[in-house]
């Protein structure tokens, strides 16, 4: 039995969409990161850099929403969630993933954990102050991919990068992070993706539906 | 016929030490950095991320070491660089590589290009002072991994997490980015790493035999 440890609203939406998506069998477990559960030991023994998403399996536990995605796209084969038989278009929707994981996640944590990258009031001033020009540049690249009219972030065909593209895109909606009215692709991406019936079940779950 | 796009001596060393324990058939196009060839219309075309690695293919261009790993992985399947038939293995592998690219590789971006994150030189010198300390939180994961006596990052069996490592450890080893003394265990990794005939030749080629 497959154990989501996840937190409202944070980025472990985008599993928890996926395993809708799937029909999976899974229990959920919530990380209360204002009561500090991140930090307890029995978390730090699920996940040492004590953050979520995690997964717990029979084999152990994954982290990593990229990762995980591709264990679940693998588990659940029925459900066609990426393309598993050819390696470049698997790589291709990865290298999407990942792109977001490692420039639109981060530098959104600079406003929410200025702390992670630098001390002081100053700097976390100056980190929050950089976040919408990032931020713009980064969706501006996802923006071009979009423009073409094409119903989803690969093409006609509804992958795990959809989910992932909808989670990061409504964190942009937040105000302090960068101009969504600048991305108009993106947003009707989104309309596509909330409507989803795997969306909804989790926007209802994680008490978002009237947000976002 | 696969292109690496590359810079001696950054993470694009990863897929191209893969390239090489591959047997590939590969060309290798410079992008130099300080003559500002990333920002070159030429190679937006290929990455508008303006990052290498970036891996040109039949298809279409990847880009994300992770991703790349991946595909280069399944493509020269006789080079037996990750498992590939186990689901769960895989997205493990996937996971360790995709920690270092959100963690270890961000922290060291505080360093080599702080204007990424916050403007001015107050908060230069602040996002420099946290490498230290994030540095060797995220190292201290990997060495607890490693401690116990495994040779390679995954166990028994030499996967492209081991080549991963092997670059970032080196990046510690620079002096100002966190305490490598601190890590025995991944000191003695990334000396079975480098003996490997596939890593001598980059370093040969990259120009690093001596400082690496």
């Amino acid at each position: 039995m497959l154990q989501l440890y996840y937190t409202p609203g944070a980025c472990s939406m985008i599993p928890h969409i996926a395993l809708e998506e799937a029909g999976a069998s899974y229990t959920r477990t919530l990380i209360d990161f204002a009561r500090g559960d991140q930090l307890k030991p029995e978390f730090l023994k699920i996940n040492p850099n004590a953050r979520v998403p995690a997964l717990a399996t029979e084999r152990g536990v994954l982290t990593e929403n990229p990762a995980i995605l591709g264990y679940i796209a693998r588990r659940f084969l029925q459900a066609g969630l990426a393309d598993l038989n050819d390696p470049y278009a698997f790589a291709d929707m990865q290298a999407f993933q990942i792109f977001i994981a490692t420039t639109i996640h981060i530098t959104f944590r600079q406003i929410s954990r200025p702390d992670y990258y630098a001390d002081g009031a100053a700097a976390a001033a100056a980190l929050r102050a950089k976040v919408p020009q990032r931020a713009n540049e980064h969706f501006a690249v996802i923006e071009e991919k979009l423009k073409d009219g094409r119903p989803w972030v690969h093409g006609d065909r509804y992958t795990l990068s959809d989910p992932y593209l909808f989670v990061f895109a409504n964190y942009l909606k937040l105000g302090d992070r960068g101009d969504a009215a600048l991305f108009p692709s993106i947003r009707e991406h989104g309309a596509r993706v909330r409507v989803r019936p795997a969306v909804q079940r989790v926007l209802e779950i994680e008490g978002l539906s009237a947000r976002w």
